[in-house]
C-alpha cells in the first residue's frame, strides 16, 4: 500500500494548530576553531531551554537522501511533506519565486543571464562582465518593452542581481522540461533548447516559444558592448503539487520575510501573510492570525545568511534574536510546535550542507528527551533519531491527533 | 534485488532458540505529572537490569511508518517480519480472532453488531441501546441455529461483548474487501456490502453471501425490542502471509493468554501452546517447550492494559511482574533474546500511540551499549538506533547466526 495514501485515509480533521518555525539553514558543525562549538550550543538561548525542559521530543533530519545537500526548494518541499524526489521543482521556477514572480501553473520559467557574444556569435563572456544590476534592469525593461508575446505564449521578464534575469512563458499546453541554451563554456555558441523528451507535444511547443523569444530578443541588445546575448538554464514548468490543505487537512499560512520562501509556500498552496519583516513581527502576526488557520509555516532566515557568510558569530547572535522573540509565539502556544531547519548551513563550509539539521516537538503527546538544551549534539540522543524531513509533517499530524488507528 | 528474497537467500538452518518477549504496549512517555518518568523508568527491575548488565544492544522500533498509530494486528505482524503495509489483516479477521475463532484461508470474517431498526428500516439505534452480553449470546444462538448456510456458503457466527459478535463466510473462491452495511450513522437505512473492485469476482460471491445472509438474519430478529437488524464491517478475507516457518527457517511457537495475539500468531503459523494464564507461567512452559520450538513468541498483555486505563502505577507494577517472572525464563537462556513492545500505549493517551518502541536485544553477540536500564531514554542511545519494526526478526536471525555472509 501507498504510504501517502494510507495517511490520507487515517488523516482526521481537527481543531489542533501546529506551528513549524524554520531557522533556515539553522544545523551546524562543531569544530576546533569554533571552540568544537556550533551555533546553537554557542548561543545563549534561556526561552528555548525553558521549552526544552517543559519536555520535548528531538531527533536529527535528513533533508533529501544522504549525503545530499539541498537547495532551498527540496529543503522546504521535504518540510512540508513533498519527497523532493518526487516532486522536483526546477530552478527557474525557484528563481522565479525568489524574485517574488507569482507563478501559474503550466508557466515555464527559465533562468537566464546576460553574456557576451562575438560577431560570430561565439560566447565571450559568461557572465557579460557582471554588469550592475542597473544595467540589467535597464536591458530587462527594454525587452519587456519589446517583446510581450511568442506567437500565443505571454512573456514575462523580470530582472534579478547583476546580469542574472528569469523569463516566465504563459500559455496554454506548454511544458518543460527543456535542455538549457548555455553551452557552459566560453568559445561556443548559444545551444537551441530542445525537449527533454523529444515526443512532447508540450516540451514541443515551448522549446519553439523559447526560441521564437531569442530570435526576438537579440536584436533588441545587439547594440550593448558587453550585455548582447543571455542564456538560459533549468528551464521547467511548475510542477504539479497536491495542495498542502487537502494532503494534510490543515489550513496553512506563510509567515515569511524573503520571496522564495514565500513562493514555495505558494507553491504548495499556503496563504501568504505579509507584513512582518522581523522574527518578533512574525510571531505578533501569529498571534494575530491565530484563529484564522491550522499550520503556520514561520521562517527565519538569518541563520543561514550567516552560515553562508561563515559569519559564526553573527549566526549565534540570530540564533539569540530568535530566541529572544520566541515567549510572543508562545503567548499562544500551538498544540505541536516545531523548531528545525530546511538544512545546515555549517559556518565552516560557507554554504547549504547534508549533514542532518536538529529538529525538536513539542505537544502534549510528545514526551520529554530529558535533555537539556536544543543542540546538535543533544538532538543525536533524542527519541526521533534520524529520519527524513519528508515525514516531520506526519510526526506533527500525530501529535496533533491527527490520524486513526491503523489496523485493528 | 528483492530484500525478503535476500535474507531468504543466506539463510542457514541453525539449532539456535530464539525467545521474543512482547511486552504489549510497554513503550511510554515521560510527563512532568508522572516526574518526567515512563513506567519502565519508575519500575524496580532488578532482573531486567541484571540482563543489561550482562549486555544488551538498545534501540526503539517504528511500529509501522512515522507518526502511524498499530492497531495490534499491525503491530504484532511488524514484530513477526512481515511488512504491515503490505500484509493487512481486516478488522472482522482481527475480532474473529479476538473471539477465538479459528479461521482458514479464504475465509471471510465481518465485525458485526446488533442495532435497532424502526419500521421502516431505518437505524434508530446503532448499538442496540448496547444489550447485555448474555442477549447477544442468545440472539447469536438463535441466528447459528436458523442460518448454517448460505448457498454453497457456510456462515459461522459468534457473539463477542455487549452489541458485537462476528460472522464468518467459509466457502470456495470467495474474497474480500467488501464495503461496510454500515452507514455509519442513524437516521438511514443499511447498506449493501459490495465488491472494493467490482470486476473481482470473488468480492461479487461474497458481496451476495453477505446480501442473503442479511436476507435470512432480518426476519430472525424481527421480534426483538432492541436488537432487531445489525450492522456489518470489516468484511475481508484473511489474508495469504508466507508461513514464518518457511520465511525464517525457525519452528515457531506461540505463548499468548489472550485469543487475539493467539490468533495473530496463527495467522503466520505458529503452534499455539495453551494453559498457562500468567507471564511465570508462561515462562514456565517455554522452559518444558525448550527442545520443542526454535522461536517462542511471549505475550504480556498488561503493560497494554492499563496503558490504556492511563493507569501508571498499575502499568509499574504489570513491568515488576514481568520483571520478577524473568529468571525463570533465564533458567535456559535462549541464544537470542528480544524484550520489546508491539507499539507504545502511553499512560497519558489511554490507548495506542506511534511513539517508538523500546527494544532490547541479548544474545552472546548483541555487545553491550554499556547502559545501566531498559528504558525509554536508554534505548534512544543504544546501537541499533530507530528502525522499523519489521527488521526486528532479522536482527534476531543475525544474533542468531543464521545468516550467511552476504557476497565476497
Amino acid at each position: 500500500m501507498n504510504l501517502d495514501n494510507l495517511y490520507s485515509e487515517l488523516t482526521l480533521k481537527t481543531s489542533a494548530k501546529i506551528a513549524l518555525v524554520v531557522l533556515d539553514g539553522v544545523g551546524d558543525i562543531a569544530i576546533k576553531e569554533n571552540g568544537e562549538m556550533t551555533p546553537l550550543e554557542a548561543a545563549r538561548t534561556p526561552n528555548l531551554d525553558a521549552l526544552v525542559a517543559q519536555g520535548v521530543a528531538q531527533g536529527r533530519m535528513i533533508p533529501v537522501a544522504p549525503g545530499i545537500t539541498p537547495g532551498s526548494g527540496p529543503g522546504h518541499l521535504g518540510l512540508f511533506g513533498y519527497d523532493p524526489l518526487e516532486f522536483q521543482v526546477g530552478r527557474g521556477v525557484i528563481e522565479a519565486l525568489g524574485l517574488g514572480l507569482e507563478l501559474k501553473p503550466g508557466d515555464i520559467a527559465a533562468r537566464a543571464n546576460f553574456c557576451t557574444l562575438d560577431k560570430a556569435g561565439v560566447i565571450t563572456d559568461r557572465r557579460a562582465g557582471r554588469i550592475a544590476t542597473e544595467v540589467c534592469q535597464e536591458l530587462c525593461g527594454k525587452l519587456t518593452k519589446k517583446i510581450k508575446k511568442v506567437g500565443d505564449v505571454e512573456v514575462i521578464i523580470k530582472a534579478g542581481k547583476e546580469h542574472r534575469f528569469v523569463v516566465i512563458f504563459r500559455g496554454k499546453g506548454l511544458e518543460g522540461p527543456l535542455t538549457a541554451t548555455d553551452p557552459n563554456r566560453e568559445g561556443l555558441k548559444l545551444l537551441e533548447a530542445r525537449p527533454e523528451n523529444p515526443k512532447s507535444a508540450g516540451q514541443k511547443k515551448a522549446a519553439k516559444a523559447v526560441a521564437e523569444f531569442v530570435k526576438a530578443a537579440l536584436p533588441v541588445l545587439a547594440s550593448h558592448s558587453k550585455a548582447n546575448g543571455f542564456l538560459m538554464r533549468g528551464i521547467a514548468h511548475q510542477p504539479e503539487i497536491p495542495l498542502f490543505q487537502d494532503r494534510y487537512l490543515l489550513k496553512p499560512a506563510c509567515l515569511a520575510v524573503y520571496p522564495m520562501y514565500k513562493g514555495l509556500a505558494q507553491l504548495v498552496g499556503m496563504t501568504k501573510i505579509e507584513g512582518p519583516t522581523t522574527i518578533a513581527q512574525q510571531f505578533e502576526r501569529y498571534l494575530a492570525e491565530y484563529a484564522n488557520y491550522d499550520f503556520f509555516f514561520i521562517h527565519f532566515k538569518y541563520t543561514d545568511k550567516y552560515g553562508e557568510d561563515g559569519n559564526f558569530e553573527a549566526k549565534r547572535k540570530a540564533i539569540e534574536e530568535f530566541d529572544a522573540a520566541l515567549p510572543i509565539l508562545l503567548q499562544k502556544k500551538p498544540d505541536v510546535l516545531a523548531i528545525t531547519g530546511d538544512h545546515s548551513t555549517p559556518c565552516p563550509m560557507k554554504g547549504h550542507s547534508w549533514h542532518p539539521q536538529p529538529v525538536l516537538i513539542h505537544s502534549a503527546f510528545s514526551g520529554s528527551d530529558k535533555l537539556d538544551r536544543f543542540t546538535e549534539t543533544g538532538a543525536n540522543l533524542g527519541s526521533l533519531g534520524v529520519f527524513e524531513a519528508k515525514f516531520l509533517i506526519r510526526y506533527l499530524q500525530a501529535n496533533a491527533r491527527m490520524f486513526d488507528k491503523f489496523g485493528a
